[in-house]
């Protein structure tokens, strides 16, 4: 999906669509606005050729052909840069509701969600479409070469997270994320659990995240923890674990923020397809300067691509 | 302080000195055990001419000559490798009171402790030797180039820290760092809060994070904050701020492991001089390898020299 039309998503969609590198790991359609996309493509001058699909068709794998799923959502007239309005919240609305029929009636593996705009999806009410983590159902997983984090909670105190975890919950998120992995490629996934307290000695460790984990290491899991979290980033770094478990949601994004790599995508797991989105907002200051970065687009349709052929991590950053 | 004899800060330490690097911005001088920096010279190959004092004698500003007082704390005997002993604790211990009394007397404007064993001074029962951070008193801080981290709670359960956390504990903490940084050559300290919560939204932030900012603020110390947390750090890198203060042990801690750069070093903040230690520890599996990489010695022990002498941090990692 494109993204907010006002945004940067529509310039940083072509820029990585024209790559090639997308096509070399899947079949692409994008779905949004046509309009905003053949802008980008005037602003960018990136050399494609738009098709523009009312319903959808038999998809190119030639990489200087843009298919679109454009159903309308959007009068074209209401095109402003930089610009929350009522009209795309309601289409960027409209958008996510055909990704994800898309994705559900199995046409296809998985999304990537562009960069949206929170703003416009408030006043059009419809904020809840896009999905939020829920702990026990849903979770952010960031990825930024070796560094992945999931996260068993997000905007949440930390007074709250005290109290929420339990054994049960740490040991539904790794079946989760277990059995995401493994539909990944990832062959016997090695997870490791950040513990919630300095060296992970403390209270909801021996109440609950040790039990959590034991839990999951008698189905057969292969996981590790709970471990010092200011050590267990780093040992994902350099390989020894595919993932980690974080706790909240600031022991996972100090570490992918602070490492700083520019190819980090978002994945939201809970749905039953692959849905990802870009790590970057609308970034509506440099809307229309063709000075956004195309990276963390380019990275998350890899990834997309790579990741639904279930050909494992190694293969997302070739 | 030269650290525990049986583990590698005999090593780094004379690597370190023989860099010469130490003397272009002090004059130093070794505490600990003579026998153990001749073994480790013998072992490095590092050619400088050891001179053992009994007591504090005038010192050379030549690096090829290392100058320690050595008052006899341990039975040159007694020196295994990667074995924690209650004669290297009790020595620990003294040694540590030596360097100590030597800074608080003026003699010294800084010190840096070597990597010494909790393990030894726990069999002479003098753990209590090492200063550990009290909220209020004393607080750690971790610098690794740009990134310098002062943390407001060291061992401590999450749970606890959202307990402790008042305006006047931030006030204060904001206070003793402006002023450490003063005295260091830093110009107009630009200090920043980091949040406890996601987002720096929460109770903690409006009831005393951002009260005890604004209290410091009123007394003319520039610093920012309640700061998002997962931004903030980066922030620091970039040059936006010269510090951080962390909420709690992790948050900085997580940054700073994970950015991971080798030049971190460690200031505890507190007593009334520069009192310095290494980021690693005592190495028991490869001391006598060679194998030990003085880096962080070396950046403790010119770090102290340019602080203690008000040059601020620009000069540290020339």
């Amino acid at each position: 999906m494109v993204g907010e039309p006002a945004g940067i998503g529509p310039e940083v969609t072509v820029r990585a669509w024209a790559s090639g590198r997308v096509h070399e790991v899947s079949v692409p359609l994008l779905v949004g606005s046509a309009a905003s996309v053949e802008r980008a493509l005037d602003l960018t001058k990136v050399s494609a050729r738009l098709r523009v699909m009312r319903s959808l068709e038999p998809l190119s794998d030639d990489p200087a052909v843009i298919d679109i799923l454009d159903t309308g959502a959007l009068d074209d007239r209401a095109l402003p840069f930089a610009k929350d309005t009522l009209e795309s919240g309601i289409a960027t609305a409209k958008w996510l509701a055909e990704l994800d029929a898309l994705a559900r009636d199995g046409v296809f593996a998985g999304t990537v969600m562009g960069p949206i705009s929170t703003g416009s999806l408030k006043l059009a009410g419809k904020l809840d479409m896009v999905i939020s983590p829920t702990p026990g159902e849903s979770y952010l997983l960031l990825l930024t070469g070796p560094l992945r984090v999931a996260h068993l909670t997000d905007h949440m105190s930390i007074r709250a997270v005290c109290d929420l975890i339990t054994p049960e919950l740490i040991d539904t998120a790794l079946q989760q994320i277990d059995a995401a992995l493994r539909s990944w490629g990832v062959a016997n996934p090695r997870i490791v659990v950040a513990g919630l307290n300095p060296h992970a000695i403390g209270d909801e460790e021996d109440r609950a995240i040790g039990p959590g984990v034991a839990r999951a290491r008698a189905r057969g899991i292969n996981v590790d923890g709970p471990s010092a979290p200011d050590t267990v980033f780093r040992q994902c770094i350099e390989g020894r674990y595919d993932l980690v478990l974080a706790m909240f949601h600031d022991q996972g994004h100090i570490a992918v923020k602070t490492w700083g790599f520019s190819g980090n995508c978002v994945i939201m797991m809970g749905p039953p397809y692959l849905h990802m989105s870009v790590a970057h907002g609308t970034a509506y200051d440099i809307v229309g300067t063709g000075k956004a970065d195309p990276s963390m687009m380019l990275s998350a349709m890899r990834t997309c691509g790579v990741l639904t052929a279930g050909k494992g991590f190694s293969e997302v950053d070739r």
